[in-house]
Formats: structure tokens, sequence, C-alpha cells
């Protein structure tokens, strides 16, 4: 295995009103504070926010793809979603090797979803195998 | 609160290549299992599979448009990934509140998707505050 503790990965995405729908419609959550600015006002948010699932489906890119040399088998997800997403935020979700089990190609992962300022809106932790 | 242990809410897609394609693009996760048929054949699944988050995103249409009478906060959701999804496979997602907290309207749900012959294929738990 040519990973190794800290070892860290990430991608970076802006979450435009088109990826909203886009997500909308592909897992039907029409839920109107992503979709409706008018009902969107009336929230705590007071104004539209993405679906947290979106942001954290960024990490699926991150093991998938930017690992893509690898051959990667997923086992596992955790998600706190910490802070709301709005349009146009820019999130980078980042990926950091915390453990590798000596007996089997098992890795850990910490995951974070951070905005443009910083901020982190989603945490968790993966687990993978490397096949 | 009228949400009840033992609640239970669900939605039902059918997984095609153009789901696939579309989280591909959304989350950018072009991981070659999902959309290339000669290297999916190399792999232990023998044939392309979905991307687990897809599956697992089918979780926040059910907490965020079955349960749209209420205004839901989701809090955090776990996620095993416990077999694959296949092209046109039809998956249903499942959330049953297990726990009420009586000093505030947090909600506990086990949220389980399953395939069109009843396997699970994605398992855990969400976490939801009604607000």
């Amino acid at each position: 295995m040519t990973l190794k503790i800290g070892d860290t990965f990430s991608a970076t995405k802006q979450i435009t009103d088109a990826e909203i729908r886009t997500f909308a419609e592909l897992v039907n959550d029409y839920n109107p504070i992503h979709l409706d600015d008018e009902y969107a006002k009336t929230t705590r948010f007071g104004k539209r926010i993405a679906h947290g699932m979106l942001s954290g489906s960024l990490i699926s890119g991150v093991l998938g793809y930017q690992l893509s040399e690898r051959k990667v088998l997923y086992l596992s997800q955790t998600l706190k979603f910490t802070a709301p997403v709005y349009i146009d935020d820019t999130i980078t979700a980042t990926a950091t090797v915390t453990k590798i089990r000596e007996d089997k190609p098992v890795v850990t992962l910490e995951t974070t979803c951070t905005n443009q300022n910083g901020e982190p809106v989603v945490k968790g932790e993966a687990v993978i195998m490397l096949l």
C-alpha cells in the first residue's frame, strides 16, 4: 500500500442553483428550503440552502476519483452537517488518512467539507478498502 | 410533535445509467467502475455499479420531502455500504423513527436502502431536528 497516515486528497466545487436543482431531481428531494426563495426567507436561514447530502456527496468524488489510481471499495461514511451551504458557495471536500489497518488494506479517513470562508459545513469519517 | 416511534417513511427510485452519469458529473466522481463497462468487467463486481453515495442520498429525499409537511434540519447521517447497486436496480430508501428526545425535538431514524430483491445495500442512522 502506498497510502500513509496524513495523506490528504481534496476536490472543490461551486454549488450553484443548477447543482441544487439537479440533485433535487436525482434524489427526489424537493423541499422548498432548497428550491423556493420566498419560502426560504421565512426559515431560520433567511435564504435557500443546498441539500446537506449534496455537499457530503463531494466526498465520494474525492475517494472515488482523486484516489482513482487505486481500486477503492467504499465501506462506510459518517456525516455531521455542521453549517448551512448557501447558493453559489464553493465547497472543498478533503479526506485525510488517519488509520491504516495492519491486517488488511482498510483505511480510515477524516472527511471534511469547508466553504469558501474555511468554515466546516460537513464533518465525518470514511472507511474504504483498497482492492 | 406528531411523529412517534415506529413511524416509517420511504421513497423508491430506479438507478439507471442516466442517474449514475448525472451523479458522476455532479460530484466529480468519474471512477470507471461506475462508467466504463469494459473496466467494470475486470473488477470483483463483474459489471458497473452505482456510486454508494447516490443510493445514500435517496435518504435525503425521504427525510427532506416525504416529511415535507414538517420543517426538518438534517443533523447527521451514518452510512454503511453493504452491497453493490447495479445499473437499473430499483432502490427503496426507508426511514423509521427509533428515538425521540424528550428535551428537544431531535429525532433519530434508522435508515435503510434495499434493492428490488429486498437486500439491504445501505444501512445507517439519521438524526434530524424538527423546526
